[in-house]
């Protein structure tokens, strides 16, 4: 007696023995092979195509005939007339086994199929998504045996698909027997999995089946902007992104002015969430229409924002959380209906909101932990998210730690006297030459150099407006290393770096770095710019260090720079001002919009949010306001780098000239007498 | 090394030795003696209160020292400075164990207390309602150890009271903040216990103890009236009661005229639906104030109806029970919120709306069901609700069968001639002296019979205006015993049977009831009435012949009419017309309005909603449409009892004369010659 046919399904190496005429989706089901079917194996949903590989396996021990397989059927044929079949797809469905075969399920054909990030240092990202579709035939109602239509939905449910105890809201109850009718009592259900405390619920009904998508949201709500990618929630594809200013600027350009305007008013916190829930819907509206979908079919959305955004998007006060000991209302992860937020999606669409951290690290910094997966990093990972408040993390496998640094808005190019947001006709780019003194620079929307030719005609339309972030960030390190600055933050004079661009500007010097045109201003680097910088990336400094130091450790293996802002600063002079910590160069490296990135993740993969959660409980939340050493490492950490120890690594690459510009007077700073003091 | 004392709680009988100085609270939890707090034991609710008992317990073994418990406490003393506490109670938090003690848990201080209903056959409710208060101090928040509000109530509800995985809507995030602050981080919550796939969540907040109680609602929608009983949820007690006319009427008077009404108008079912839910606020409104409370105090309400009911109630087109197979959209029990169905309750209010049976057998038999509890009952008992429909339910702890048979509007006197709805004015009840064959009657609204002495006078307000159900079904069967009526449903004239009073009506006879006068209309009962009240009759016998039928019986051994026509219905003269079955006169009892007990069962108790759910399930369901012997039965049954063989315990008490007024013309029908065949 021949024993039964033996499959062996590749990707997943997943073998058995099944009885000739078992159809192939059938056997990949019983082996928990990851098969699509949105009809459950009725050959009309065409999810579950596989491709047969003939011949020798070795490997497998297999020779596959070519008669493996039942023949092409009808059911087949009449999908490649209508739709098209790739040369050598089979439908799992209709083919059925008849002797030892090798069958490969394509991707594309995987329930759980990965969607590849464009960054090959980042996860890939598992499809298993909140929604999902699934085809079922209902009984028809029975006399002898009278039952409810939804109790018969919910038993095919159960019976094809084994998904129990699946319940329904009214708006499905008040349509399901006119849809059930017209589908001839076959229905494409789009159904929540259930999470949270509940169970899996009906979001929407088909009459047959439906052979569309449902989509989803991934919204990175910005103090400053709300950024949002729709996403198919079958394939995980982004099929648009669009942002949006965030409508609340209007009440308070930074979060504690917002904050303010609550407390100011009496229904501030309400107009402001009200705001910030119009713009959301505006922007939606927007990409759905840019995509050519109906808002309608957006049944999921996930949310990370900063705890002040958080509360004001759930229209919650935030006052508690603009004095200590900041309170949050929650900090765990929500499960609401998109409703709850007046957000117009589709009716029963859900929102999930990730978990905050604590009180000043919110579910923005969760989620680039989600992205960023410093909890499963092999080596210590610094990850570094710079804002008007920077969240910082620290860890790996073994335990993560998080903090937040107030570094104000000097890194936004506010406080900076020719400071400006990143936006055309910003200087972005900067190089001084440490021979001549020379700047040259580039601004955002031109791709020229300022010294290379056309540069005048390039900027013609933006102009050159101010400095941005980064912009301004590079200068400083440029001067620093052309000698034009000493560590202590003090810009020489004409005399003492022989740059004429060194000019007086009061009782300190300014470095003017573009002496202006008919249509753009003169900009200059003064020095109370560079105090406001130093401010700013000593606070930056501070958090990681405090976090090193609850670590015990003086080094980390890798930083990863997180944000818009992380994306354009240059790994090397943010070391030179002392921002980040002593590292390798080539191991600082921008993650763009990690907190974006977590939230895609979060709404394609609901593992991933349990997953989240969990990680969150475990980080370690460190409080900067409540640790004597922040204020120390704060003071010590406003110097520039100068002497070898903290920055070895960075001095071994750069050279960071011994000048001293202070003439005893009183331009000295406390940093820098201090540093004096350790070198004396 | 003595013992330590021993603790002997009554009425439970639950005994076990505990250290001295333990609070009896903490002794009554440990042995899980239902002992209530609201506070948890911190002296401040006072609802723990316990009567230590004192002397010789010779059944128990003990002895009780008047110092078995500690001193009386400032505590207690300040409770009964303020509100007084009963001679010989203590507060069972503050009472300590000092020796031996038997300790008596009055019913006030039970959780589980049972609300005893009037009825004394019935069962009683043991309190255990969806929503419960409980007070819980709550942790500060700690800037070392950042976590949300919401959490560190969530935390304090698992420790101080062991209810685990909370979860609380947004609405309760937006006040979390200024109710923990303004309480001191006490906070007593309302707290819904979970249900269907829910797990408990926060509907309500106050700070500190909150000293007052929360409500619910149990009602009983029917086509033509909405009754609602407003119920204390910490004491069960009903507070308030009243009904108003469903404004469906407008629409049609029965569910059939609704039905149609819903397919002939475009909006129709939405139409219905609106004036249902306008209804109830407006009722709600009435009954809160009536009761002196807040309408926000309401945070629980439950349900039940007939299917046609449920359908429109829920915004569910009821065009699918209009016809066969008269499929419900769903049966099962439905967890909503209040605000789902528009009702302006409490804002996170729920509701509960009990499983139906079959498309013809409601959740209103469902809470007859609960109420009655045939499933529980030793004797197998035949449950009829009559109505337009008879929901008609048989069985016994083994098997219970459930049908509805279409018994039409007679019983409720439309399709009579002088018919009329049970209101003031109707004739409700009638006796016809057997020698004279001369009427007497009482008339609704009236306390005197119409041959007293001042009846006259008595009824100038009324007048007299009709007939009612009651009144018609007494008038038959009177007529009957009094030998003017046959056993086939003819009246016979004033020759055949001496009475004047019999009196030609076209081809047939008619009885005069009422001869009328200067403000009165005569009232007769005509052939054409008997012949409805034949069918209806044969209706309702029919399907609790089919159920018996289908259970092997020709007995039952009770009977019990429920519904508000069932308690007005005399077992005797409804056994003469044969509308039930052949039963002893005293095993025939009426529940009153059982439906509405049910839903306050299920309001009070959600055990009882559990219960009912699983009883519902198991119920075997009959469709009279499609059962041959129902017609076969229905032909049968619409002559009146005669023949001794199917009435034998009836022909024992009555007399019910042999007498036959079909001279052979047209007037015969077909179940008076099937008798007269059956006789030959």
């Amino acid at each position: 007696m021949s024993k039964d046919p033996l499959v062996i399904f590749t990707p997943s190496g997943k073998r058995g023995r099944f009885p000739v005429g078992t159809p192939v989706l059938t056997a990949a089901r019983q082996l928990g092979v990851d098969l699509d079917s949105v009809c459950g194996g009725r050959g009309i949903c065409s999810k579950c195509q596989i491709t047969p590989s003939y011949g020798e396996f070795p490997k497998h021990g297999v020779t596959v005939a070519s008669d493996a397989l039942s023949e092409w059927n009808a059911v087949e044929q009449r999908y490649d007339d209508k739709r098209g079949l790739k040369p050598g797809r089979r439908l799992g469905c209709q083919a059925t086994i008849q002797k030892d075969v090798v069958i490969d399920v394509p991707p594309e054909s995987q329930v759980h199929k990965q969607v590849v990030r464009k960054r090959a240092e980042a996860r890939d990202i598992v499809m298993n998504p909140a929604i999902r579709l699934f085809y079922v035939e209902v009984q028809e109602p029975d006399m002898h045996d009278p039952s409810g239509d939804l109790e018969r939905l919910v038993g095919a449910l159960a019976k094809q698909w084994d998904i129990k105890d699946v319940k329904a809201d009214l708006h499905i109850l008040a349509q399901l027997q006119t849809i059930l009718r017209k589908g001839n009592w076959s229905v494409t259900v789009a159904l929540h999995m259930g999470d949270g405390d509940a169970a899996p619920r009906i979001m929407h009904l088909w009459p047959g089946l439906y052979e569309g998508s449902i989509y989803g949201l991934a919204v990175d709500l910005g103090s400053t902007t709300i950024a949002a990618h729709l996403c198919d929630l079958r394939s995980g594809e982004v099929i648009g992104s669009s942002g949006l200013m965030n409508p609340q600027i209007r009440f308070g350009e930074d979060l504690m002015s917002r904050v303010s305007y609550s407390m100011m008013n009496d229904n501030g916190a309400a107009e402001m969430t009200a705001a910030v829930r119009d713009g959301m819907n505006t922007l939606f509206a927007q990409i759905a229409d840019e995509a050519g979908i109906d808002t309608g079919l957006i049944m999921d959305a996930v949310f990370v924002m900063n705890p002040v955004m958080h509360h004001l998007f759930l229209g919650i006060d935030p006052y508690e959380l603009g004095q200590a000991p900041f309170a949050l209302a929650t900090s765990d992860a929500l499960h609401l209906r998109a409703s709850d937020l007046d957000l117009t999606l589709h009716p029963a669409a859900r929102s999930y909101i990730l978990p905050c951290i604590a009180g000043h690290v919110g579910a923005d910094a969760a989620a680039v932990t989600l992205s960023e997966a410093p909890d499963k990093s092999e080596d210590l990972v610094l990850i570094v998210d710079v804002g008007t408040n920077a969240e910082i993390q620290l860890g790996n496998r073994d335990k993560v730690l998080a903090c937040s640094s107030p570094t104000g808005p000097a890194f936004e190019g506010a406080q900076i006297s020719s400071g400006q947001r990143a936006a055309p006709g910003a200087i972005e780019r900067v190089e001084i030459d440490p021979a001549t003194k020379e700047p040259r620079f580039r601004v955002i929307g031109c791709d020229l150099w300022s010294d290379e030719d056309g540069f005048a005609a390039a900027i013609a339309t933006t102009g050159i407006t101010g400095i941005c972030g980064s912009g301004i960030i590079e200068a400083i390190a440029e001067m620093r290393m052309a000698g034009l600055l000493d560590a202590s933050g003090l810009i020489g004079s004409a005399a003492q770096t022989g740059s004429p661009r060194c000019i007086a500007d009061g009782r300190t010097h300014s470095y003017v770095l573009w002496q202006g045109s008919e249509d753009s201003p003169q900009i200059t680097i003064t020095n109370p710019d560079i105090r406001a910088i130093q401010m700013a990336k000593a606070a930056l400094y501070s958090g990681a260090r405090l976090l090193m130091d609850k670590l015990g450790t003086d080094t980390v293996d890798r930083i990863v720079l997180a944000g818009a802002f992380g994306a354009h600063i240059s790994p090397k002079h943010a070391m030179v001002l002392g921002m980040i910590p002593d590292c390798p160069l080539d191991k600082v490296t921008s993650a763009g919009n990690a907190a974006g990135t977590g939230a895609r993740i979060a709404l394609l993969n609901t593992d991933a949010r349990a997953e989240i959660e969990e990680t969150v409980r475990r980080i370690v939340k460190i409080e900067t306001a409540v640790e004597p050493r922040f204020q120390e490492h704060f003071v010590n950490a406003s110097a520039l780098p100068n002497s070898a120890e903290p920055f070895p690594i960075l001095r071994s690459v750069v050279d960071l000239p011994d000048v001293s510009f202070n003439t005893g007077g009183d331009e000295g700073d406390a940093g820098g007498r201090r540093r004096r003091r350790r070198r004396g």
